[in-house]
């Protein structure tokens, strides 16, 4: 095994050190985060840096850079207070991943990519209808990041939009069946093959696996 | 497809809400969190929360929630201030899962759980053997979530071990390669299987996929 210090990573060249760092916290959902402008322009983003926060209330955090990008979804976030998950399917990958160059503001993602803007009575913000796991987000706080000046935005969810073929009775959602990709790096994808559920663990059992029943 | 608003999440029995809410945030890191207590007692954890917070300097943040299984591993951070991250693979998995199970305080899941210790000259916290890629975390800072009294914790990479095969000359490491396992909901493990890298993307130009080169 090698072992690299924080000085190798220090001296790495920059973009090199962006692709290393960001394989580390391992494999991250990959979606895509719909708002929409103050002047009406509906824009698209593809995150991977949306993580679980609690579940009741049920909130999702994401850390976005500003001036980067993602310059354009902070902003209507901040202004709007709302925004959609997506998650990024197999058959969208190429879309998803051409959401991340740098388009004007008064473009609209989802026209030059192609993708359909859906819209729901529970957020404003437009849902990506190829998109199989759909959720409305409404913005709870925003906390600056003094030690390196990202934002971490959390948000609570208010509508989830999926097949409900895809939910087990023990509210499980079988994001795999979904066809839900994941991300590792800044721009590889993946697709996931199920190794095994399990129940939960107890320190004097053998840990074991239980079944996947959707259709709930 | 079936709409689920922040009613019926809200009216959701409180397993079946944990099931659902922390399956809907896609496919999340599969990680073991080794700690030592003040006592030197070695901890194990299994966490789906760590996250990238950014590059320079290399950053992480996990959620970890007060009064859980993982109240060792918070208490051991909070006291030596170091941490490891270790990248579950397809051989540990069960050993890993059985990790989040409630042994006491004064046992090591190490020994429980049939796992080698490795010790590091950059971290006193320990390392797991039988993973492929390990972490050794400083603390920065840890933030109390007023929202729901989650605590993040935001840690430096101090230093990263793994095998120089899987890492490219680009910096892009393939944790696929590695066997690096990814989690949805709270207990479902999978492998991956890449379905392509893309290129940095541009407004006018069709995504392309670039060619993974490891072994540098």
């Amino acid at each position: 095994m090698k072992s690299i210090n924080a000085s190798d990573i220090a001296n790495m060249e920059q973009r090199k050190r962006a692709n290393f760092i960001n394989s580390l916290s391992g494999f991250k959902g990959a979606n895509l985060i719909g708002t929409t402008s103050v002047d009406g322009i509906d824009n698209l983003a593809v995150v991977s840096s949306v993580f679980h926060i609690g579940a009741n209330p049920p909130l999702l955090g994401m850390i976005m850079r500003p001036h980067t990008v993602v310059r354009d979804t902070l902003q209507n976030i901040k202004q709007t207070g709302e925004y959609t998950i997506n998650h990024i399917g197999r058959e969208i990958v190429e879309q998803a991943h051409h959401s991340s160059a740098r388009f004007d503001s008064n473009q609209s993602e989802f026209t030059e990519l192609g993708l359909t803007v859906l819209a729901s009575e529970h957020v404003k913000a437009p849902y990506v209808a190829e998109s199989n796991i759909r959720l409305g987000m409404q913005v709870q706080d925003i906390q600056l990041l003094a030690i390196n000046q990202t934002e971490l935005v959390i948000g609570q969810i208010v509508e989830v939009q999926t097949d409900s073929n895809w939910l087990s009775e023990d509210g499980y959602l079988d994001i795999e069946a979904a066809g839900s990709m994941a991300i590792s790096g800044l721009d590889s994808y993946h697709s996931t093959q199920r190794f095994g559920r399990y129940a939960y663990a107890k320190p004097n059992e053998k840990v074991r696996k239980i079944d996947v029943v959707s259709g709930k």
